[in-house]
């Protein structure tokens, strides 16, 4: 009975963990490596090592087109046959994601205990749908685990979102835990904003007070500035590296303030959550046509949509984070690599202390796939690792699902 | 750390293991409520309860459309929506199915330790596609266990196909393991013979010889005959109840026999398996076309379906069972409840002794559910309980994925 995987796993007083993260934009998987052990406040992770794998060109075509909403008519594959094999195809990514870090790190893949994957959201529908059957709440990620598990031989915990959701939650931010875990200070009032796809940050008020945590989805962050690129170069680029094109360019600060102001979002109450959806297809179309209006050149088209990042966040922050007190901002996600869109955040938000989260030891492109593992480390305990303050679900509840 | 639920359970000495199947031709759920001991050879179970839950018509409609293959360019809703809205819909009747037979057994659900969930297939497609990414072998099935987990306060395992077909499996026959726990007994040669949608068969040797069991679908069961009711009553009978038109008409043989001699499948070796494709709408479009140029009349078409049911049975026996000899034939599944079928299939399989599976004490509709709640048991115990003489699996795997 004590060969049982599990009972192992949970009496490892330390155990080395890979986290595997897909964000919205498709663009690969970030992978990382890191021991966690047990401390008095939880686990405590140790970042041993982190990668992006960029996708193959053709899975991540398929992974765009099941993320965007197609009604029936329009031209295409059955896709309910495209969602079993993308789920098993990602897999494969995400498995050999794993050999290639654990071979990366000189570790031997049989001493992994361990791997947490997020998978891939094709669909988050935290929001009742409009009639009968149809109308459960719901959250799709796809990614298979059962895949991974074959390729690696490790047990694998996958599938967080939905469990948040059946609990009446949201199913998203998943991080603020890990957040909390990572960034909380006695003497401390921090924030940890993600730039992924979309933005999203969590406010982590001083420890030492009662104050509760507060986490939501802040509005578009690379996904708007990606899709602009990508339009530009006709797909050759897909996202302005090191900033180079905004830099170059002006932004028409009008034109993202009428966007901004337009967007009923930023005036929700916490807890909320975005999807692709939002700042999907129709809105770069409605964007780019804007931009065509004033006939902005192709610096002038991606400096405005990294303005329109900044204020967008800047405007999340100005009416749920500010008014409660901030030292410290630590970026993270692909964003934080983008020297001009921080220096537009920080522009954006005068008076923080713009940073990155390596500025606390974690690099900005790992933190997501650290975010997982520890999660997964949490359903080996047994523990809770949702934040109904974040999410809105009725109760702390164990996310994921475990593949032996 | 003994606090650990997976820990506890592992430990008892019986578990309290609610079983849900939903079978291919969505028409509700197999409920069953057993005790799980620990026994020489594994798991033996004792039924306790067992019934069926019919489903909600607009979920029951939702579940036959996804099942159906359906390209792009006809008209209809964004289907990845529908299967992450169906996904959680039907978690949710799985859920309030357990509860409601729980309440029946005047069990107090606090006391079901465990509950394993089939779910319902979308896609079975345990082949390679034809490009790229798209070549993955893959299964699909939905039936959201977060939700049951929910709605139950009980831990979930579902998903069990999924890690066969990574493994290299058919992810399909499963039951073939629970068959040879509940029927192998030494100098017997017996078949459980199961009539769904689709039928399929596990062949179990006499267990003092080396010889291996062998377990496959067996073509068409109840789906045909269920379309063809259902297209005769315009959808008001969705099954011929107690074989009463089948038992009035008259098969037409010699089309069975045309039809059965043109189905390549049966000549192929096992392992192999079926999904709701081979024999869904165009199957039973061409069935029709060929009952309409020989006029035959309603309760005739009824009867040749049925007498395909047994004679396409009858000749998977002929080829891949009959010659390594058979004392006895156990029929479970709904098609064991229509005696006219039962008759037929005795008629087909001369010298063969056809009773239903209640005859070794497991009512007919009970089976499969009885078959999922075991391999959960196995999970908690970390066993695997794939046969990969049934599905063609590189090795036995752990099926199956926890919901804590």
């Amino acid at each position: 009975m004590s060969d049982h995987p599990l009972i192992r796993l949970s009496r490892k007083p330390a155990l080395l963990v890979a986290g595997l993260m897909s964000g919205t934009s498709a663009d690969g998987i970030d992978a990382c490596l890191a021991e966690i052990r047990e401390g008095d406040r939880g686990p405590v992770p140790r970042l041993i090592a982190h990668r992006t794998f960029d996708h193959d060109p053709e899975l991540r075509a398929l992974l765009l087109e099941l993320g965007e909403v197609r009604a029936g008519g329009v031209p295409g594959p059955d896709r309910v046959e495209w969602v079993a094999r993308a789920n098993v195809a990602l897999g494969e990514a995400l498995g050999r994601a794993v050999r290639d870090i654990a071979a990366a790190a000189a570790v031997p893949l049989s001493s992994v205990d361990l791997i947490g994957s997020h998978g891939q959201t094709i669909r988050h529908l935290p929001a009742a749908g409009a009639i009968g059957a149809l109308a459960s709440r719901a959250t799709l990620q796809i990614g298979e685990a059962a895949v991974i598990r074959e390729l690696t031989g490790v047990p694998v915990v996958a599938d967080f979102r939905v469990r948040d959701v059946a609990a009446g939650g949201l199913g998203a931010p998943l991080v603020p835990h890990v957040d909390r875990l990572l960034l909380s200070q006695p003497g401390k009032r921090r924030a940890a904003q993600n730039l992924g796809g979309i933005g999203n940050v969590t406010y982590l008020p001083d420890p030492s007070t009662s104050e509760s945590l507060v986490a939501f989805d802040t509005g578009p962050a690379n996904m708007v500035i990606d899709a602009v690129v990508r339009r530009i170069t006709q797909g050759r680029e897909t996202y302005d590296r090191d900033g180079a094109r905004a830099a170059r360019g002006t932004p028409a600060r009008d034109l993202v303030e009428q966007i901004v102001a337009a967007d009923a979002y930023h005036a929700r109450k916490p807890p909320k959550t975005l999807g692709r959806e939002e700042y999907g297809v129709a809105f770069v179309e409605d964007f780019v046509a804007r931009c065509d209006a004033r006939a902005l050149s192709e610096d002038d088209r991606v400096a405005t949509a990294t303005w329109l990042t900044a204020r967008a966040t800047a405007e999340s922050y100005r009416r749920w984070v500010l008014p409660r007190g901030l030292d410290e901002l630590f970026v993270s996600g692909g964003g934080a690599l983008n020297p001009t869109l921080l220096a537009m955040l920080a522009e954006a938000m005068p008076g923080v202390d713009v940073k990155t989260s390596a500025a606390c030891g974690i690099p900005p492109l790992a933190k997501e796939a650290l975010a997982f593992a520890v999660l997964a480390y949490e359903l080996v305990h047994a523990r809770p690792s949702n934040c109904p303050e974040a999410t809105g679900a009725r109760e702390p509840v164990v996310l994921g699902k475990l593949t032996l």
